[in-house]
């Protein structure tokens, strides 16, 4: 089957980005966007994010062979509610959230008579809305598939085929397995970076100032992560909940062990960790996962 | 008084970009350094990391206005020990350790007799040894000095004019309150992130191969800060215990907070912290301590 019109619903980092990707890889494919903010419709329109942009998702999705969702996981109910009747009948339904199983369950519901694969391209920045998007986000980044098993293999293939085309590599998955994945390898990051950057923030004893003034000590880190879409990680920590809570526990009981080695004045448990962990970013940086450059290149601007 | 002579005493990534710094923006100070290890100091001279080096701690103070002492903050009171008969009466003793207390304590005991201005730049990346410094570390980052009461006043302007010819701002602070300070903007970051990275490492329901695909989620973030120096790292938390715990412990109060709004699904605590944590990051990029490109650059490469 071959993916000829594509329609985008919700053009902010990931929507505007599948456009901007598609104009440059596929020219061949028709796209039209929509988006439920008319600011952003008149942002999309300025940066042709798609071929058309719709004022209705009703509009967007009329023609559409693909319709991906790219909205907060918490609205992706209401997304496919809002599409649902004037959907073609063999248009493949799929989203770029960060968690899985609560889409899968959502859409499935929402959208029985429709082949729907949710997916989860593991890409992004720290910016958001529709000024963010360019079209090399998706190169040398793994997208994430989470069929089901009556999922039919020519959809499947047309969908791998169509994030190939943006530069992505494809792995098949069970959604609550990349949702364990994802918690450990993206959702306690950003909670975490979240939190300490909101302690930082309410010390009465070192001011905000100071803690601005000498981030560059690795504080500074944190605040990229920390500077993400609020609505979207809201959504996510709420639909992968039990993933979430299961990661933080572990996280929690190490972090505990690191402080009792350092009140007992264990060197070795503290040296043996700090070791361990310069390996797996040498395998990141060999796997073409992050930039081999000191501080992430940051100094060579 | 004027700073004509330079001894560095370690030759790794601070060390060896205090060398190139000065060859770079004062070349009439002579520079001599020493390590303790024979195959740093070979890399030294292959990259010229000071004018000359020396085989002895002793021959490269011998006449030295000023002393660095660029090892981790555990060695520092061997290496004052080490040039203490053969240093010149009017050199100025400084450091660049991430902890200043201790340092404070310990070298104002191992040299009662000279001039000690214990000293922080906040600068680095997560490379360390000979092969990582260069001239440009230092420019546009914060040097703290913490001196006493008792420090000459002019002593202090020389080592302060001493680090903003290498393009450091300064600012000097009490040595317990750089603890402090430090301990939320440099120690616990690095701690998190040393955490994380492990409990990623050691998780049996997700493997290394998962861990690594999808890094680009924001793990990989992590990984860049848990490659630092396992050595250095160890000595900062054993020398700033203290604050460490203190800091430590307020982040465990808020990530369970925000444990607790996960679970009990309180959209709207999250979503408000999610907000507030955003200011924090413009106030940094306004303030040149990172780099406004999304992703840090990365993307750019």
């Amino acid at each position: 089957m071959a993916i000829g019109n594509v329609a985008i619903i919700g053009l902010g980092l990931l929507g505007g980005s599948i456009g901007l990707a598609l104009a440059k890889h596929c020219p061949e494919i028709a796209t039209t966007g929509f988006d439920t903010d008319p600011v952003t419709r008149d942002a999309a329109r300025a940066r042709n994010l798609a071929g058309t942009i719709s004022n209705t998702s009703i509009e967007a999705v009329a023609n559409a062979d693909l319709v991906i969702l790219c909205v907060p996981v918490g609205a992706m109910g209401f997304a496919a509610e809002a599409i649902r009747d004037a959907l073609p009948k063999n248009a493949i339904v799929s989203d770029v959230g960060s968690s899985k199983q609560s889409v899968v369950d959502t859409l499935r519901a929402a959208l029985p008579d429709h082949c729907v694969i949710p997916a989860h391209p593991v890409a992004g920045t720290e910016q958001s809305g529709p000024e963010a998007g360019f079209a090399e986000l998706f190169e040398h980044r793994w997208c994430i598939l989470t069929p089901s098993a009556e999922t039919p293999q020519d959809s499947i293939d047309a969908l791998s085929e169509f994030w190939e085309r943006l530069g992505s590599k494809i792995e098949i998955m069970d959604a609550k397995h990349h949702d364990l994945v994802l918690a450990v390898t993206s959702h306690i990051p950003h909670l975490i970076a979240y939190t300490i950057v909101g302690t930082a923030s309410d010390l009465e004893d070192v001011t905000r100032s100071e803690v601005i003034k000498y981030s560059a000590g690795g504080f500074r880190d944190f605040t990229r992560i920390a500077a993400s879409d609020p609505t979207m990680w809201r959504d996510v920590f709420l639909n992968n909940k039990d993933a979430v809570l299961e990661m933080l526990g572990r996280f929690t009981e190490d972090l505990t062990a690191l402080q009792r080695a350092i009140r007992s004045g264990d060197g070795d448990a503290l040296h043996d960790l700090f070791t361990r962990t310069r390996a797996i970013r040498r395998s990141i940086i060999e796997q073409g996962q992050d930039d081999a450059r000191p501080d992430f290149g940051r100094s060579d601007h």
